[in-house]
Protein backbone atom coordinates (compact mmCIF):
# COMPACT_ATOMS: atom_id res chain seq x y z
CA UNK A 1 0.00 0.00 0.00
CA UNK A 2 1.52 3.28 -0.66
CA UNK A 3 1.13 6.52 1.22
CA UNK A 4 -1.76 8.01 -1.46
CA UNK A 5 -3.87 5.12 -0.24
CA UNK A 6 -3.62 5.06 2.78
CA UNK A 7 -7.65 6.28 4.19
CA UNK A 8 -5.60 8.10 7.03
CA UNK A 9 -3.03 9.98 4.88
CA UNK A 10 -2.13 13.34 6.44
CA UNK A 11 -4.06 16.50 5.56
CA UNK A 12 -6.98 14.65 4.55
CA UNK A 13 -10.65 15.44 6.13
CA UNK A 14 -11.91 12.59 8.29
CA UNK A 15 -15.59 12.97 9.41
CA UNK A 16 -16.13 15.74 11.53
CA UNK A 17 -14.15 17.91 9.67
CA UNK A 18 -10.75 16.64 11.83
CA UNK A 19 -8.28 15.65 9.90
CA UNK A 20 -5.26 12.43 10.96
CA UNK A 21 -2.79 14.97 11.69
CA UNK A 22 -5.14 17.53 13.21
CA UNK A 23 -6.14 14.28 15.19
CA UNK A 24 -1.97 13.67 15.70
CA UNK A 25 -1.45 17.22 16.65
CA UNK A 26 -4.43 17.82 19.38
CA UNK A 27 -3.89 14.48 20.63
CA UNK A 28 -0.03 15.55 21.04
CA UNK A 29 -1.37 18.77 22.68
CA UNK A 30 -3.45 16.58 25.25
CA UNK A 31 -0.69 14.23 26.64
CA UNK A 32 1.51 17.08 27.19
CA UNK A 33 -0.85 19.27 29.21
CA UNK A 34 -2.54 16.48 30.90
CA UNK A 35 0.20 13.44 30.57
CA UNK A 36 -0.15 10.41 29.04
CA UNK A 37 -1.77 8.30 31.80
CA UNK A 38 -4.07 11.45 32.79
CA UNK A 39 -5.61 11.41 28.93
CA UNK A 40 -8.50 9.13 27.71
CA UNK A 41 -9.20 8.49 24.29
CA UNK A 42 -12.59 9.72 24.70
CA UNK A 43 -10.46 13.12 25.75
CA UNK A 44 -9.03 13.31 22.57
CA UNK A 45 -12.67 12.62 20.52
CA UNK A 46 -13.82 15.64 22.91
CA UNK A 47 -11.04 17.54 21.85
CA UNK A 48 -11.85 17.10 18.32
CA UNK A 49 -15.22 17.08 18.11
CA UNK A 50 -16.26 14.26 16.86
CA UNK A 51 -17.27 10.69 18.18
CA UNK A 52 -15.37 7.89 19.77
CA UNK A 53 -16.60 5.39 16.63
CA UNK A 54 -15.39 8.04 14.39
CA UNK A 55 -11.54 8.28 16.49
CA UNK A 56 -11.79 4.30 16.18
CA UNK A 57 -12.07 4.56 12.61
CA UNK A 58 -8.52 5.74 12.92
CA UNK A 59 -7.01 4.68 15.55
CA UNK A 60 -7.76 1.70 17.82
CA UNK A 61 -6.42 3.40 21.18
CA UNK A 62 -4.19 5.97 22.73
CA UNK A 63 -1.29 3.92 22.77
CA UNK A 64 -1.85 3.36 18.80
CA UNK A 65 -2.14 7.42 19.01
CA UNK A 66 1.35 7.42 20.78
CA UNK A 67 3.05 5.19 18.60
CA UNK A 68 1.77 6.85 15.30
CA UNK A 69 3.27 10.16 16.76
CA UNK A 70 6.55 8.51 17.53
CA UNK A 71 6.66 6.66 14.47
CA UNK A 72 5.84 9.69 12.65
CA UNK A 73 8.79 11.90 14.26
CA UNK A 74 11.39 10.12 15.36
CA UNK A 75 11.41 7.16 13.33
CA UNK A 76 10.39 8.20 10.24
CA UNK A 77 13.34 11.05 10.76
CA UNK A 78 15.78 9.14 11.03
CA UNK A 79 15.13 7.05 7.81
CA UNK A 80 14.93 10.04 5.91
CA UNK A 81 18.33 11.29 7.76
CA UNK A 82 20.00 7.55 6.39
CA UNK A 83 18.37 8.03 2.73
CA UNK A 84 20.22 11.60 2.25
CA UNK A 85 23.80 10.42 3.83
CA UNK A 86 23.86 7.51 1.45
CA UNK A 87 23.30 9.86 -1.76
CA UNK A 88 26.62 9.84 -3.63
CA UNK A 89 25.48 12.98 -5.40
CA UNK A 90 25.67 14.90 -2.26
CA UNK A 91 28.66 16.45 -0.28
CA UNK A 92 28.86 16.61 3.40
CA UNK A 93 27.92 20.27 3.33
CA UNK A 94 25.13 19.72 1.26
CA UNK A 95 23.71 16.78 2.85
CA UNK A 96 23.90 18.78 6.63
CA UNK A 97 22.16 21.01 5.20
CA UNK A 98 19.36 19.29 3.36
CA UNK A 99 18.63 17.10 6.80
CA UNK A 100 18.53 20.52 9.00
CA UNK A 101 16.23 22.10 6.74
CA UNK A 102 13.85 18.57 7.34
CA UNK A 103 14.59 18.42 11.14
CA UNK A 104 13.43 22.35 11.13
CA UNK A 105 10.45 22.19 9.06
CA UNK A 106 9.13 19.10 10.88
CA UNK A 107 9.44 20.49 14.23
CA UNK A 108 7.39 23.90 12.48
CA UNK A 109 4.88 21.00 11.12
CA UNK A 110 3.80 19.81 14.55
CA UNK A 111 5.81 21.50 17.12
CA UNK A 112 3.14 19.77 19.92
CA UNK A 113 4.66 16.92 19.18
CA UNK A 114 8.21 17.25 20.24
CA UNK A 115 7.46 18.99 22.92
CA UNK A 116 4.73 16.34 24.32
CA UNK A 117 7.41 13.40 23.49
CA UNK A 118 9.80 15.03 25.70
CA UNK A 119 6.96 15.49 28.66
CA UNK A 120 5.50 12.04 28.47
CA UNK A 121 9.13 10.35 27.97
CA UNK A 122 8.57 9.44 31.27
CA UNK A 123 5.52 7.71 31.59
CA UNK A 124 5.55 6.13 28.03
CA UNK A 125 4.96 2.39 28.17
CA UNK A 126 8.19 0.76 27.63
CA UNK A 127 8.17 -1.03 24.20
CA UNK A 128 7.43 2.32 23.03
CA UNK A 129 9.94 4.22 24.96
CA UNK A 130 12.69 1.89 23.66
CA UNK A 131 11.39 2.96 19.99
CA UNK A 132 11.65 6.59 20.79
CA UNK A 133 15.13 5.98 22.21
CA UNK A 134 16.27 3.79 19.22
CA UNK A 135 15.05 6.21 16.86
CA UNK A 136 16.58 9.09 18.72
CA UNK A 137 20.07 7.35 18.51
CA UNK A 138 19.62 6.77 15.07
CA UNK A 139 19.20 10.71 14.80
CA UNK A 140 22.00 11.34 16.35
CA UNK A 141 24.31 8.97 14.74
CA UNK A 142 23.32 9.68 11.20
CA UNK A 143 23.79 13.42 11.66
CA UNK A 144 27.27 11.93 13.83
CA UNK A 145 28.49 10.29 10.44
CA UNK A 146 27.75 12.71 8.36
CA UNK A 147 29.54 15.38 10.29
CA UNK A 148 32.80 12.61 10.46
CA UNK A 149 33.06 12.37 6.71
CA UNK A 150 32.70 16.37 6.20
CA UNK A 151 35.82 16.73 8.64
CA UNK A 152 37.28 13.27 6.97
CA UNK A 153 37.52 14.86 3.70
CA UNK A 154 37.96 18.53 5.12
CA UNK A 155 34.93 20.82 4.17
CA UNK A 156 34.46 20.74 8.21
CA UNK A 157 36.75 21.95 10.62
CA UNK A 158 38.21 19.46 13.34
CA UNK A 159 35.89 19.48 16.51
CA UNK A 160 34.05 16.74 18.57
CA UNK A 161 31.71 15.41 15.90
CA UNK A 162 29.45 13.91 18.86
CA UNK A 163 29.33 17.38 20.14
CA UNK A 164 28.78 19.22 16.60
CA UNK A 165 25.60 16.37 15.85
CA UNK A 166 24.05 18.11 19.39
CA UNK A 167 24.49 21.03 18.82
CA UNK A 168 22.65 20.74 15.13
CA UNK A 169 19.94 18.92 16.86
CA UNK A 170 19.25 21.21 19.91
CA UNK A 171 19.19 24.22 17.86
CA UNK A 172 16.56 22.27 15.39
CA UNK A 173 14.86 20.69 18.11
CA UNK A 174 14.54 24.31 19.72
CA UNK A 175 12.33 25.33 17.32
CA UNK A 176 9.15 23.64 18.65
CA UNK A 177 9.40 25.47 21.70
CA UNK A 178 9.56 29.07 20.38
CA UNK A 179 8.22 28.65 16.74
CA UNK A 180 4.15 29.52 16.99
CA UNK A 181 2.62 28.82 13.81
CA UNK A 182 0.73 32.38 11.97
CA UNK A 183 3.16 34.68 14.51
CA UNK A 184 6.54 33.82 13.05
CA UNK A 185 6.95 34.34 9.19
CA UNK A 186 8.13 31.09 8.34
CA UNK A 187 9.70 31.02 4.70
CA UNK A 188 13.36 31.49 5.59
CA UNK A 189 13.09 29.67 8.82
CA UNK A 190 14.13 26.29 7.15
CA UNK A 191 16.79 27.45 5.17
CA UNK A 192 18.23 29.96 7.55
CA UNK A 193 18.95 27.42 10.15
CA UNK A 194 20.41 25.09 7.79
CA UNK A 195 22.96 27.74 6.87
CA UNK A 196 24.12 28.40 10.22
CA UNK A 197 24.57 24.42 10.84
CA UNK A 198 26.91 24.33 7.88
CA UNK A 199 28.26 27.83 8.79
CA UNK A 200 28.92 26.18 12.51
CA UNK A 201 30.68 23.42 10.93
CA UNK A 202 32.93 24.47 7.95
CA UNK A 203 36.30 24.97 7.32
CA UNK A 204 37.35 28.53 7.41
CA UNK A 205 37.97 29.18 3.55
CA UNK A 206 41.54 30.35 2.90
CA UNK A 207 41.34 32.78 0.15
CA UNK A 208 43.04 30.64 -2.89
CA UNK A 209 44.48 32.32 -5.52
CA UNK A 210 42.92 30.08 -8.46
CA UNK A 211 39.57 31.33 -6.93
CA UNK A 212 40.55 35.01 -7.76
CA UNK A 213 42.19 34.79 -11.26
CA UNK A 214 45.48 36.50 -12.30
CA UNK A 215 43.80 40.05 -11.53
CA UNK A 216 43.16 38.81 -8.15
CA UNK A 217 46.45 37.30 -7.77
CA UNK A 218 47.84 40.77 -8.92
CA UNK A 219 46.09 42.32 -6.07
CA UNK A 220 46.70 40.43 -3.83
CA UNK A 221 50.38 41.00 -4.32
CA UNK A 222 50.03 44.39 -4.74
CA UNK A 223 47.75 44.50 -0.89
CA UNK A 224 51.18 42.62 0.54
CA UNK A 225 53.80 44.47 -0.89
CA UNK A 226 52.17 47.51 0.35
CA UNK A 227 51.90 45.96 3.68
CA UNK A 228 55.71 45.04 3.33
CA UNK A 229 56.52 48.66 2.11
CA UNK A 230 54.63 49.57 5.33
CA UNK A 231 56.45 47.57 8.05
CA UNK A 232 60.00 48.68 6.33
CA UNK A 233 58.88 52.52 6.59
CA UNK A 234 57.83 52.22 9.86
CA UNK B 1 24.42 41.08 52.67
CA UNK B 2 26.78 39.47 50.17
CA UNK B 3 26.55 36.08 48.81
CA UNK B 4 29.00 34.48 51.43
CA UNK B 5 26.91 35.53 53.94
CA UNK B 6 23.61 34.13 52.84
CA UNK B 7 22.86 31.19 55.05
CA UNK B 8 21.74 29.13 51.85
CA UNK B 9 24.73 29.75 49.47
CA UNK B 10 24.80 27.40 47.05
CA UNK B 11 26.69 24.38 47.72
CA UNK B 12 26.34 24.72 51.30
CA UNK B 13 25.86 21.77 53.53
CA UNK B 14 22.41 22.25 55.49
CA UNK B 15 20.87 19.82 58.30
CA UNK B 16 20.54 16.38 56.76
CA UNK B 17 23.20 16.69 54.72
CA UNK B 18 21.74 18.13 52.19
CA UNK B 19 22.56 21.25 50.52
CA UNK B 20 20.31 23.97 49.52
CA UNK B 21 21.69 23.46 45.44
CA UNK B 22 20.39 19.97 46.44
CA UNK B 23 16.95 21.15 47.72
CA UNK B 24 16.16 23.42 44.05
CA UNK B 25 17.31 20.54 41.90
CA UNK B 26 15.57 17.41 43.38
CA UNK B 27 12.14 19.92 43.47
CA UNK B 28 12.93 20.74 39.51
CA UNK B 29 13.12 17.05 38.95
CA UNK B 30 9.95 15.98 41.23
CA UNK B 31 8.02 19.12 39.54
CA UNK B 32 9.34 17.60 36.14
CA UNK B 33 7.90 14.20 37.11
CA UNK B 34 4.82 14.76 39.47
CA UNK B 35 4.08 18.19 37.80
CA UNK B 36 4.00 21.35 40.38
CA UNK B 37 0.17 21.19 41.71
CA UNK B 38 0.90 17.79 42.14
CA UNK B 39 4.03 17.78 44.35
CA UNK B 40 3.64 18.67 48.19
CA UNK B 41 6.26 20.82 49.88
CA UNK B 42 6.21 17.91 52.26
CA UNK B 43 7.16 15.44 48.94
CA UNK B 44 10.47 17.84 48.67
CA UNK B 45 11.32 17.30 52.79
CA UNK B 46 10.86 13.73 51.98
CA UNK B 47 12.98 13.05 48.50
CA UNK B 48 15.68 14.76 50.88
CA UNK B 49 15.24 12.95 53.53
CA UNK B 50 14.84 15.63 55.35
CA UNK B 51 12.00 17.35 57.84
CA UNK B 52 9.47 19.91 56.89
CA UNK B 53 10.83 22.13 59.93
CA UNK B 54 14.57 21.77 58.45
CA UNK B 55 13.43 22.55 55.07
CA UNK B 56 11.05 25.61 56.08
CA UNK B 57 14.54 27.25 57.57
CA UNK B 58 15.34 27.74 53.75
CA UNK B 59 12.04 28.16 51.66
CA UNK B 60 8.41 29.28 53.02
CA UNK B 61 6.59 27.05 50.38
CA UNK B 62 6.90 25.04 47.56
CA UNK B 63 6.08 28.35 45.44
CA UNK B 64 8.79 30.23 47.00
CA UNK B 65 10.63 27.09 45.86
CA UNK B 66 9.91 27.79 42.64
CA UNK B 67 10.16 31.05 42.67
CA UNK B 68 14.05 30.59 43.26
CA UNK B 69 14.47 28.05 40.67
CA UNK B 70 13.11 30.75 38.27
CA UNK B 71 15.14 33.73 39.47
CA UNK B 72 18.61 31.81 39.84
CA UNK B 73 17.77 29.95 35.71
CA UNK B 74 15.97 32.76 33.80
CA UNK B 75 16.31 36.12 35.88
CA UNK B 76 20.23 35.37 36.91
CA UNK B 77 21.23 34.59 33.49
CA UNK B 78 19.58 37.62 32.14
CA UNK B 79 21.00 40.03 34.54
CA UNK B 80 24.74 37.97 33.53
CA UNK B 81 24.11 38.19 29.74
CA UNK B 82 23.10 41.94 29.89
CA UNK B 83 26.35 42.15 32.16
CA UNK B 84 28.92 41.06 29.02
CA UNK B 85 26.99 42.79 26.62
CA UNK B 86 27.38 46.33 28.30
CA UNK B 87 31.48 45.63 29.03
CA UNK B 88 33.55 47.60 26.42
CA UNK B 89 36.38 45.79 26.63
CA UNK B 90 35.18 42.77 24.66
CA UNK B 91 33.96 42.36 20.79
CA UNK B 92 31.29 40.75 19.94
CA UNK B 93 32.57 37.51 19.17
CA UNK B 94 34.23 37.21 22.84
CA UNK B 95 30.84 38.25 24.29
CA UNK B 96 29.03 35.75 22.28
CA UNK B 97 31.76 33.11 23.38
CA UNK B 98 31.28 34.18 26.93
CA UNK B 99 27.59 33.87 27.42
CA UNK B 100 27.22 30.64 25.26
CA UNK B 101 29.88 29.35 27.52
CA UNK B 102 28.15 30.62 30.53
CA UNK B 103 24.64 29.77 29.36
CA UNK B 104 25.94 25.73 28.50
CA UNK B 105 27.82 25.77 32.17
CA UNK B 106 24.23 26.63 33.99
CA UNK B 107 22.85 23.82 32.20
CA UNK B 108 24.85 21.14 32.85
CA UNK B 109 24.95 22.25 36.55
CA UNK B 110 21.24 21.74 36.88
CA UNK B 111 19.78 20.21 33.77
CA UNK B 112 16.38 18.95 36.10
CA UNK B 113 15.56 22.70 35.92
CA UNK B 114 15.33 23.54 32.67
CA UNK B 115 13.73 20.60 31.89
CA UNK B 116 11.35 21.37 34.69
CA UNK B 117 10.78 24.87 33.79
CA UNK B 118 9.63 23.81 30.70
CA UNK B 119 7.36 21.01 31.94
CA UNK B 120 5.47 22.84 34.32
CA UNK B 121 5.04 26.16 31.85
CA UNK B 122 1.57 25.42 32.05
CA UNK B 123 0.90 25.09 35.29
CA UNK B 124 2.83 27.80 37.04
CA UNK B 125 0.99 30.81 39.16
CA UNK B 126 0.76 33.60 36.71
CA UNK B 127 3.14 35.93 38.89
CA UNK B 128 5.39 33.24 38.06
CA UNK B 129 4.48 32.56 34.97
CA UNK B 130 4.90 36.40 33.80
CA UNK B 131 8.39 36.73 35.33
CA UNK B 132 9.83 33.32 33.90
CA UNK B 133 8.45 34.84 30.21
CA UNK B 134 9.82 38.07 30.78
CA UNK B 135 13.26 36.43 32.27
CA UNK B 136 12.65 34.37 28.44
CA UNK B 137 12.31 37.22 26.60
CA UNK B 138 15.16 39.18 28.50
CA UNK B 139 17.96 36.50 27.65
CA UNK B 140 16.60 36.77 24.02
CA UNK B 141 16.90 40.14 23.58
CA UNK B 142 20.35 40.52 25.34
CA UNK B 143 21.71 37.86 23.12
CA UNK B 144 20.08 39.29 19.31
CA UNK B 145 21.87 42.94 20.75
CA UNK B 146 25.40 40.97 21.28
CA UNK B 147 24.35 39.41 17.74
CA UNK B 148 23.21 42.60 15.89
CA UNK B 149 26.56 44.88 17.29
CA UNK B 150 28.64 41.82 15.74
CA UNK B 151 26.58 42.45 12.41
CA UNK B 152 27.13 45.91 12.60
CA UNK B 153 30.73 45.97 12.85
CA UNK B 154 31.42 43.37 10.64
CA UNK B 155 32.45 40.49 12.87
CA UNK B 156 29.40 38.60 11.90
CA UNK B 157 27.81 37.80 8.75
CA UNK B 158 24.44 39.23 7.52
CA UNK B 159 21.60 37.04 8.71
CA UNK B 160 18.32 37.26 10.54
CA UNK B 161 19.89 38.19 14.45
CA UNK B 162 16.65 36.85 16.00
CA UNK B 163 16.61 33.73 14.21
CA UNK B 164 20.77 33.37 14.92
CA UNK B 165 19.78 34.58 18.57
CA UNK B 166 17.36 31.60 18.94
CA UNK B 167 19.94 28.94 17.14
CA UNK B 168 22.24 29.75 19.54
CA UNK B 169 19.26 29.28 22.68
CA UNK B 170 18.68 26.52 21.38
CA UNK B 171 21.73 24.73 20.91
CA UNK B 172 22.15 25.56 24.65
CA UNK B 173 19.36 24.67 25.72
CA UNK B 174 19.20 21.19 24.50
CA UNK B 175 22.32 20.39 26.43
CA UNK B 176 20.10 19.62 29.68
CA UNK B 177 18.35 17.30 27.51
CA UNK B 178 21.03 14.75 26.52
CA UNK B 179 23.92 15.94 29.04
CA UNK B 180 24.35 13.31 31.41
CA UNK B 181 26.44 14.48 34.63
CA UNK B 182 28.71 11.89 35.00
CA UNK B 183 28.03 10.07 32.15
CA UNK B 184 29.45 12.45 29.53
CA UNK B 185 33.12 14.22 29.80
CA UNK B 186 32.38 17.15 30.76
CA UNK B 187 35.84 19.56 30.42
CA UNK B 188 35.44 20.68 27.01
CA UNK B 189 31.76 21.15 26.61
CA UNK B 190 30.97 25.18 27.15
CA UNK B 191 33.88 25.79 25.02
CA UNK B 192 33.21 23.55 22.18
CA UNK B 193 29.64 24.96 22.15
CA UNK B 194 30.78 28.50 22.43
CA UNK B 195 33.57 28.27 19.65
CA UNK B 196 30.31 26.66 17.13
CA UNK B 197 28.24 29.69 17.85
CA UNK B 198 30.99 31.93 16.85
CA UNK B 199 31.56 29.76 14.49
CA UNK B 200 28.13 29.73 13.04
CA UNK B 201 27.71 33.61 13.00
CA UNK B 202 31.52 34.80 12.29
CA UNK B 203 31.78 36.21 8.50
CA UNK B 204 33.99 34.51 6.47
CA UNK B 205 37.66 35.63 7.17
CA UNK B 206 39.98 37.17 4.10
CA UNK B 207 43.66 35.98 4.46
CA UNK B 208 45.19 39.61 6.07
CA UNK B 209 48.78 40.04 5.73
CA UNK B 210 49.02 42.09 9.12
CA UNK B 211 47.81 38.48 10.44
CA UNK B 212 50.45 36.49 8.88
CA UNK B 213 53.70 38.84 9.66
CA UNK B 214 56.18 39.57 7.19
CA UNK B 215 57.23 36.12 6.06
CA UNK B 216 53.30 35.07 5.72
CA UNK B 217 53.19 38.19 3.12
CA UNK B 218 56.24 36.62 1.60
CA UNK B 219 54.73 33.61 1.32
CA UNK B 220 51.19 34.60 -0.13
CA UNK B 221 53.86 36.57 -2.54
CA UNK B 222 55.58 33.65 -3.68
CA UNK B 223 51.93 31.54 -4.11
CA UNK B 224 50.64 33.84 -5.88
CA UNK B 225 53.51 34.64 -8.47
CA UNK B 226 53.52 30.44 -8.74
CA UNK B 227 49.89 30.76 -9.80
CA UNK B 228 50.74 33.30 -12.89
CA UNK B 229 53.48 31.54 -13.84
CA UNK B 230 51.70 27.77 -14.05
CA UNK B 231 49.19 30.21 -15.49
CA UNK B 232 51.12 31.53 -18.83
CA UNK B 233 53.03 28.40 -19.06
CA UNK B 234 49.68 26.56 -19.69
Amino acid sequence: MTISEKPSSPGRTIRGGATRDGILENAAALFALKGFEGTAFKDIADEMGITRPALYHYFASKYEVLEVLIAETSESTAEEMRAVRRRDDLSPSEKLHSVTANLVRERMAAPQRFRMLDRTESALPTEIANKHLAARRAVLSELTAIIVDGIRTGQFRETDERLAALSVIGMCNWVAWWYVPGRDKSDNIPATLADSAVAMLARPKHRLPTALGPAGAIAQIRDDLDYLDRLISE
